[in-house]
């Protein structure tokens, strides 16, 4: 929503306080059936990062029971694969190119960097506002830390949290990162970590920020149980540095990316009970999944994207692919969903459970997940669009994935780009190993064709990562 | 044991059953108590190749069930990286190289071998057999198919499948193995299935090879069980050529590879579901694994190691590390076990729950893991060594892995001495990415020391491998 200024803005809140208790009485029913959303977000986990996913040594107990009880995605995407971007992707339903929120200049929002996600884009929590829920944000914004910008001013009544990443603000930059989180320097980051609009902490002790994020989370959903309500926790874990709470030091047999990981997994236990505790789990779709895939620069700090190739700053499927868990005892279809999903398709989802309709003035790249996690109609999402910053890099559609260029992070090779394009038949090959342009002209030209229609649905925009103060993060 | 001479023979035969007979009567409490075993072996099935060990698209409930209420093992080691000498591991609880089933002159035994495993070792059936078990095996046996090395004169009362690979006595040698397997071919591959010790198909019709091989396993069940039965079923897929029935042709969405996959998740479920039928699921250790990693020069016809690296014939993980499931419903301890195992460790563990004590005149390489399986205890398992061939490539202790020498199979490139090793800590870095050489010059010693230990102890034997009439499989 636009910016409006303070006396407009306190007439326009009073206006929908009264048109919500209008909806409110006009529709209580609606009101009773709405249920309550948690997504818990990830930064940087990987594919391969959870024990239901494949890991040897990493022990995810809460989440493989949520797993088994709900449903496992095994193709669900990130629609872009570094934090600000995506973010803004699952938050508007949209890619990010659409919002500016991508960018070829910087990778994501830094420190000094002065854009936002614009205030004439509709996140979740708005939308989901507009329909009576209360909202709260616990955790990693990163979607623009000026004023204008914060999760209080896009929807939220409430936040908590560092409003960009935890390795932001480094104020050591001889010693090692590794060596940083090793010896616990969380001194090492000035972190700014906010209540609402304000800093209340700096630097924050990222070793307890894990547990405090998950105490505020529970508290969220004590306070806001009787209401329909949407919580957004995003943890700022496990990007690097890596930090975790007394109790989870040497705690997994995987070493400290272990360690945070089962921490976190810990951190989903604690909000299922919460949920169950107070009796509203059979009306509360939880969400699990990641921003994008792992760093795999930071070696053992970093995740691992299972059987997918490469990971975070890639369109390989290891940047995009992510492991998500739902979990809605009794209205979840329990079991294995391989067809495609993506973080765009939670603001259609929530909307449409919630009894409203996802904005018609605009282009939504989501789709209303309804049927799949009911159990009574496939994924209606049967395309992913791959970019790297603002370029268009690969698109999927079915079983195929097609690669205009390809980006190797893993090895930060320099982009290369692929004429003819590069193919692969993804359900048969999720690795990515074995091209078969050669066998399927008719399908270059199908993605062809499909690439080109969806650039030409993108109206240009602002970039709003392009703006920096001072490049010194 | 050694053969000996008919009437001979049928001496020792009464001697045995009038022995069983006495050791029934001395003790019914053990025999009361004796639970049976069932071996489901897949060959070439790699790490990453099931729902539960993260997957997307092969879909495998039956074994993903078994792993949720049983034991899914994460670190569960092949005692070599191609059939016949990992076959010889499981069967006698010792190293390849201590039998003489590997060799550097051939990686495995070939139609025109004349080699097998020597009388002289004592198989898991022939030691189950002097505990009074039934005994009886169906698949793919590859110890040797000349009279004198089948399943009949290894300890097992009955046979039922192909003595060697399924890609073996190919006659087409013109068409590619994919096509061959796409279109059906299976006249393509002249293998014998036999009954006993008799040839009763020549081709074997592949395409209801897994489908048979349930039937006769089932019947089996049936047939034993009113004694303590161990059942080794061994299938010849998914190692190529791929065949399935019709009812799963097209039945998954990974394609041919799922297919095979998802055919063998369903025979182990029609087992399982034989199990618990006849009221004995209670009283049987299913165990299910693989004999090596995926044949990933195979492509899509081969399977995934998952996050591992490298696949069949490879000494790096993803050549030795399988899927392990097991299961004893009441008995086992439900849960992830991340500490070592082997197919090594079979022979130890039967013949300790059976109530006897495993070989004594010998040097055993496997462990009795019935602790572990109880949760009365970790697993006795700490080293592991990582053969290619006869040579001695690499030793795990504990949580590190020191590679002598590496092959890469997946590109077949030629095998790279490393001096110094290369050092690995899996645990944290089950992808073998981060050689940590240089940080530690005491675990290298210490791992150097282990393998000239374990070197010395092994006797020199004659080569089974070496010897063939044509060299033309």
């Amino acid at each position: 929503m636009r910016i409006l200024p303070p006396p407009l803005l306190t007439l326009f809140l009073l206006l929908t306080a009264w048109q919500m208790s209008l909806s409110c009485a006009a529709d209580g029913k609606a009101r009773a059936t709405q249920p309550n959303f948690v997504v818990i977000f990830c930064d940087d986990l990987g594919y391969g990062d959870l024990s239901c996913f494949g890991h040897p040594t990493i022990r995810t107990p809460n989440l493989d029971r949520l797993a088994q009880e709900g449903q496992k995605w095994t193709t669900f995407y990130a629609a872009a694969n570094v934090c600000t971007p995506s973010r803004a992707a699952l938050m508007t339903g949209r890619y990010p190119i659409r919002s500016g929120m991508t960018s070829d200049a910087n990778t994501v929002l830094f420190p000094d960097s002065t854009g936002g996600l614009p205030a004439s884009e509709i996140t979740i929590a708005e939308a989901l506002k507009d329909l009576g829920y209360a909202t709260a944000c616990v955790g990693k914004w990163h979607l623009g830390h000026l004023p204008q910008y914060l999760p209080t001013r896009n929807g939220f009544d409430s936040y908590f949290g560092i409003p960009y990443s935890n390795d932001m603000d480094r104020v050591d930059k001889k010693t090692s990162q590794f060596e940083l989180a090793e010896q616990e320097q969380f001194q090492a980051y000035n972190c700014p970590l906010m209540r609402d609009e304000k800093i209340i902490e700096r630097p924050t002790d990222q070793r307890t920020l894990t547990k405090r994020y998950t105490e505020e989370a529970v508290k969220k959903i004590h306070e806001l149980k009787d209401r329909p309500f949407f919580l957004y926790l995003a943890h700022n874990l496990p990007h690097i540095p890596l930090f975790r709470s007394s109790g989870f030091k040497g705690h997994s047999p995987a070493g400290i990316y272990g360690d945070v990981l089962e921490e976190i997994d810990w951190s989903v236990g604690q909000v299922a009970a919460a949920l169950k505790d107070i009796g509203i789990e059979k009306n509360t779709l939880l969400i699990f999944t990641s921003d994008n895939g792992p760093w795999l620069t930071f070696k053992t700090h970093g995740g691992s994207a299972g059987l997918l190739r490469d990971g975070k700053g890639s369109s390989w499927e290891g940047g995009h692919r992510v492991p998500a868990v739902m979990s809605w005892p009794g209205t979840l279809s329990p079991g294995i969903v391989y067809q495609m999903g993506s973080t765009l398709d939670l603001l259609p989802t929530f909307v449409s459970l919630a009894g409203g309709t996802p904005p018609q003035d605009r282009i939504l790249d989501g789709y209303d997940l309804t049927p799949t996690l009911k159990g009574t109609g496939p994924s209606p999402r049967e395309e992913m669009f791959f970019y790297k910053g603002a370029q268009l890099y690969a698109v999927r559609k079915g079983d195929y994935k097609i690669h205009f260029a390809t980006y190797t992070a893993y090895v930060k090779q320099e982009p290369v780009v692929h004429d003819p394009p590069l193919l692969y038949e993804i359900n048969h090959d999720p690795a990515e190993r074995f091209d078969i342009t050669p066998e399927h002209p008719e399908l270059l030209e199908e993605l062809k064709v499909l690439a080109q229609k969806h650039r030409d649905s993108v109206i240009p925009v602002p970039d709003q990562l392009a703006s920096r103060t001072r490049r010194n993060n």
